[in-house]
């Protein structure tokens, strides 16, 4: 995802300092004469406005807090944004290690996928200072095509964690229903007509229905390639998860998904789009 | 929901032949000069066109197959309807029994509570045979803003059992996902509008948002009055419960979301609104 | 199971009468001198006391109110005892219909599988007329070590569908258990020892762990081949579901639980034994 | 429960260094001549050998790492146990840190109540380095009938998660039965006796049966009052989700009862025992 946001910034005339732990992925930067730094350090020492883009929570508090973290070299008033998808009591504790040295941190995941990183059209949920938010736009408008302002430091992790447990509950939901109704003799186009139509209606029923043959254009047209992977699903659910018990939230519908989405990666869905829980409930039984 | 529903058919002109097991549910219609007489059968025995209209499966074979019922004086070529929510099983056995006397049957539950049934703006799932289509569409068009064909007897129902399921999972889930929300620091308007435009998008957080304050013009606005009861969706979860085990169709979510609103029933939930489930979730932890 | 019980009254010194629908099932009936009789009307004609093994409801409406059922020919005063496992509601129906008749109808569905059945080892679960119960007692004492009186007719079913409810729970708890205590580093058989020592010992691990290596002699130990199998703890939770659903008992582990053993059947699992949930939950993720 | 803990260490003979956030609690101790000092670094400087018992994983990692630390002054060589139920992942972050310190630390949390602290017949399952678990043994014999060396740091609490996980797992789907079983019309103490001859046997139904008027001297035949809290159940329900989504353990029942033991904390129930989940089942539908 780092990439296509990064050439984004570069069209926008941004000058850039880049870090990868893998540094192939910088190559291409390189070549385009832009600076490439060996540490996150390094990075905080050139620049004073850093966007951070990492797989898990752990990677984010190595990236500002660890031996060669931006902490160690980042110069006071910075923005600092981060736009991995993570726990937000670490977004929170993240944002109080930057203030401690002068600085600014928001949290900004995004939605979307790598085409929509490509085209510039990522969604945007920002969490941070208010005052800030405007020069968080600045940079994150080079790349989204959305950009939301969501409340305090950690409501942007909140507001795409939410997103994505109802994205899961109603994705399993349409695949439940659709599987039963064609079990009840209804077609499959004809019930999700009827289900669009009517108060079932919901995103993943009318723009992403997860049974092959009912629209086109989707993973479900192409055997589930492509899309939002299961494992990614079951990630987000995890955070959800978390959030969840740490907040006394109950969660009914939203653990189940979880637990659903982590059997699926079990049993050889890990790589699929995540509406192939229709083909992992349709599975008929064996004699 | 006869009561309106008999009432649009006298607008569009059409004789009536009127019969209700609490006699002063017909005296509306008498004082109207309507035909009121004291059984299904005698209906039957006047009428060629019937429209049934029953709250359960038992109640449903009562009037068709009982004592007095329907089938005991129906005369040939007659049509008979059951806008009745009941279990798809049912409708094919009565479709069965109604077909060896001569006579059609079909099953063409509604959705639309009963403002939609004063106003005509029902939805009719209708189940039958293809050529009668055209006979039963006369009729529930007087009723119905939509009259839509699913296929085999049974599949009205089938659908209409098949949409609420997945209402049901969505509306919990939008519940859920707000109060996490909510607890994590976010504006409930401001969540809904996310979700709004991102792909958790659905009917119960767009059109029916289950939190106060968030729509207006909705239960949740109005103390959970009016609208579609907690009683009412933990029937119809229930029919899809048995559709569901005798097709040995799995439906986690969907069996989560039956006993959810079997629990509310218990803890004083019955006549509120479906999307009281909010509240349900949302009572704090006490000390 | 019909088989090793019908040898068993045999042993005892009973003359039998014999019915089934695969005529090569009485052939050694037949060779051993015993009448075999070409329907259970038939049956009904030449013997006053009658038990009737069955897989599913419907085969149970069948032999007893079918075109050739027992109750065609019935003689008053008969003891008819179902053993097979149904609907309760179904049971009692069968009661009603068998006491205009003038007979007795008890329910009495065994526990224990086909190993019990041929030591005379089962239990019978009894519902009926309590005066008819010593009857009753004297024929199944024959064949099973346990002959428990349950309460009016139906109760023997409730039980049965009640303790197999509750194993399916059990089972699938600790095979949970087990796999999350595996997962953060205990030794299997001293996690079981732990557990058996305290507050979460239950019959599932104790007895029966469905954990290979922790346990002999049991199917965990023999590529869960043999015992209990899938399908037939899939068909028990949907009794369980249907009666829940119509008593309006909430059972939220029972309803997962049910739709985990139907996945599971769906999933190659439908002939192994029902502790093969554990193998099911352990398959790793892939990548 | 550190009281009645410190008291039996008192009875063999060992005296004591205190300390407690809660000056009151040390008093008792105080007036019987024992020491009482102001802070865990206190408690290190003068003992070798300490004993923590605490709330939550943040309680303790503040009374190891925190500013008045047991860290801070601890002696090399000291065996440093700890007694409360926490993270296994805490667990190991903390004997890193002891270690480094050249110190020796144990998780052993307990199961068994407070009545159990006072008579000493706690179990204690200890996780650490084995060739230290003789001297564990020979402090927590003091205050436990069992001492069970579960392996290395943090399978201690795995163990007591493990078991609690799976005791609620069994409580709720017995509460689940037994409610089901009265409906359909079973005694309830003939039910339990069924049950507890049969497959679905487990602790809560044959030692701590949650159905009042079916056992005595359990918390269900004294409106639940003691035994262990619904509040304290659902934070172990909280580690055993945690420690499930980091290993990626599918854990279906076990996460449902984690929300089940949540909203019933929010409905009433917090301070009521565990086993009044039957109660809150059991509510009838009001009309």
């Amino acid at each position: 995802m780092g990439n296509p946001m990064a050439k984004n910034l570069m069209k926008h005339g941004y000058p850039l300092v880049i870090y990868d732990v893998f540094p192939d992925a910088c190559k291409e930067f390189h070549d385009a004469g832009e600076q490439v730094v060996s540490s996150p350090a390094d990075v905080a020492e050139k620049a004073d406005r850093i966007i951070t883009m990492l797989p898990t929570s752990t990677n984010a508090i190595e990236a500002y807090s660890g031996a060669n973290g931006i902490l160690k070299k980042v110069k006071k008033g910075s923005l600092l944004i981060d736009s991995s998808t993570i726990d937000p009591a670490v977004s929170k504790e993240l944002a109080k290690e930057v203030e401690r040295m002068g600085a600014v941190f928001m949290d900004a995941p995004v939605s979307g996928g790598v085409g929509a990183a490509r085209s510039g059209n990522l969604t945007f949920m920002v969490g941070g200072v208010e005052e800030e938010f405007a020069a968080a736009q600045e940079l994150l408008g080079c790349m989204g095509a959305n950009v939301v302002y969501c409340g305090a430091v950690g409501t942007g992790q909140a507001a795409k964690i939410c997103n994505n447990m109802l994205l899961a509950i109603t994705m399993i939901g349409t695949a439940e229903t659709m599987n039963l109704g064609i079990r009840l003799g209804l077609d499959p186009k004809l019930l999700a007509k009827i289900l669009n139509m009517s108060s079932g209606r919901c995103w993943s029923s009318d723009t992403y229905n997860p049974v092959p043959g009912v629209m086109d254009g989707v993973p479900s047209a192409n055997n589930y390639q492509g899309g939002f992977g299961t494992t990614l699903m079951a990630k987000d659910l995890g955070l959800a998860q978390d959030s969840a018990t740490s907040t006394k939230s109950p969660i009914l519908l939203g653990s189940q998904a979880h637990q659903i989405y982590r059997m699926m990666c079990a049993k050889g869905y890990s790589k699929k789009d995540f509406s192939s829980v229709f083909q992992y409930l349709r599975e008929e039984e064996t004699f």
